[in-house]
């Protein structure tokens, strides 16, 4: 399980940092997932191994702009290259909406068909043959979302002896039990995969999440997960200075809500653009690291623009890539 | 007067080129105006000495989105770093809605206002203290104009010899001849600026054209232009084998309308982002300059992205940077 920055900023894009993307993929770019789409988010891309083509669902954590207004973008020119796949919008109704004007408004059409999920329906649950989704409600100015990804049809190993042993022998019976099909036999029994196989490994999740001010709403989701990508816009002093309004986390809130459900990999993104990351300028980026550092025992990672990182079936988390 | 390319690629971005964008500005960046908008603008703006806080209008040519995507983007932007002066767009009347659809489902609002402008107003003028502003209808998919800009309030030059014959002293009313405003004396004379000023050069005049089939369209305004930038998104070849439907310009055509009409400076823009700008790659950028030169013998430029050109008080167009 891989996944790229295309964006780290908060609000506004700066000359290192653009606005919120990120894409993810099980293993190879074939087919991907989009976790939000702030403006420039397709030249981003071109940067990276991902095209549009290939795109298998857009996920939305909320409506803001930072967020959103890469989409008119992006939708179109896929159209250009000729995209007929369809594809899933997970988002809030209001995307919806912001797609169609934009399209009505500027002589746009699609040579593909958009499928339009609402990420606010309570029962809330999408998936495909390689990862199943559910979501958390997060606490920001406008409806937000945390999308929680856990891989589907891990490899199982046939319990051979077993198989023997009842009788089963090698056959295609033994492929269908594999993929995790249960199996009906010649004889009548019906043979389930679960009683034959042995998944070796757990299932990778990862979270991420949208703008929010309260990391606890994720206590429940977090527990079994790897990794959560989480926002961390300001220190605290900072955020202390802001005040409430804004609804967004400090580094010092993140970190200690990691620790405290025992998190092993914590991804911090969505820096103000206060923070630089050259090496003049006050503030400092370095000063969000400090700050989580001090509250946070896990491995702790501050996102850059392209940094890309593996999650690996040992469930490590691996930084593949320096990014910018 | 000078003008910086912020995006040349027609249709999608490519890694080296934009898509449409270009700030102008008569003598420093304070005030300037951008013509097209497309998706990325505000990010190549950070890597110009053009600030949104001093931007004063900006001139929609049409609605389609690789000129408009970027309005939402940059107008946020603006709002968030705080901008309180009006702003002026000079657009199609769907652009305003796009405008007001995106920021209503996306939980934003400006905090200035815009005045939204009708570019296919019959009547359609536009003027500030530094230029005057007409348009041109072209030919196009949907209605689309060219912008011709025209520098306002030339520095006149004191006719000290007449005035001082007619008895008009040195004093405040010569500065007021020489800002071009008429006076009226204390002995009862109204004394008009013309009579006793004289302009010792030609306002300089830029066509900015947007996207267009027919250059004979701009025949008219062009005559007293000194520069004229028009799309040429394909070679005479690609024109004949993508046929008539997108409704653009080959480089072939605006040559030998540039020829005709003897402009002295063409500027050629909005390339298809099938040709390629590196050493290696066909269809190549040269192709599209060998095929311009071989119909137009003025001084042809083929714009890069941020690659500034002025407009010397002499007339010529001189580059001032190479771009990327």
């Amino acid at each position: 399980m891989e996944f790229t920055f295309l964006g780290t900023s908060a609000g506004t894009p700066t000359r290192s940092r653009n606005v919120t993307g990120l894409a993810l993929c099980r293993s190879g770019p074939k087919p991907w997932y989009l976790v939000d789409c702030g403006e420039g988010t397709q030249h981003q891309l071109l940067r990276t191994r991902y095209s549009v083509m290939q795109l298998r669902a857009i996920f939305i954590t909320h409506i803001h702009g930072d967020h959103t207004f890469g989409l008119p973008g992006l939708l179109t020119s896929a159209s250009m290259l000729g995209r007929t796949e369809p594809l899933d919008i997970i988002a809030p109704t209001q995307v919806q909406r912001l797609i169609h004007a934009v399209i009505n408004n500027s002589d746009s059409s699609l040579s593909y068909s958009l499928n339009f999920i609402d990420s606010e329906a309570p029962d809330f649950y999408w998936q495909d043959d390689y990862f199943s989704v559910t979501n958390v409600a997060l606490s920001h100015r406008v409806p937000c979302r945390a999308y929680k990804f856990t891989e589907r049809h891990l490899e199982r190993q046939l319990l051979q002896a077993e198989l023997r042993q009842d009788g089963i022998e090698p056959g295609p019976s033994w492929g269908e039990l594999q993929k995790g099909n249960d199996v009906l036999l010649d004889d009548g029994r019906l043979i389930r995969s679960d009683d034959y196989t042995h998944l070796p490994r757990t299932a990778r999740r990862l979270i991420v999440a949208g703008d929010n001010d309260t990391p606890e709403l994720l206590a429940e989701a977090a527990r079994d997960s790897h990794v959560l990508v989480h926002e961390s816009t300001y220190t605290q002093e900072v955020a202390d200075r802001v005040g409430p309004w804004p609804q967004h986390s400090s580094a010092e809130q993140v970190a200690r809500f990691a620790q405290q459900v025992k998190l092993p990999n914590l991804v911090l993104t969505h820096f103000s653009s206060r923070y630089q990351s050259g090496p003049v300028g006050t503030p400092h980026i370095s000063q969000v690291a400090a700050e989580a550092m001090q509250h946070y025992q896990g491995n702790l990672f501050l996102a850059r623009d392209f940094e890309t990182y593996r999650l690996e079936k040992d469930l490590s988390l691996v930084p593949l890539s320096k990014g910018t």
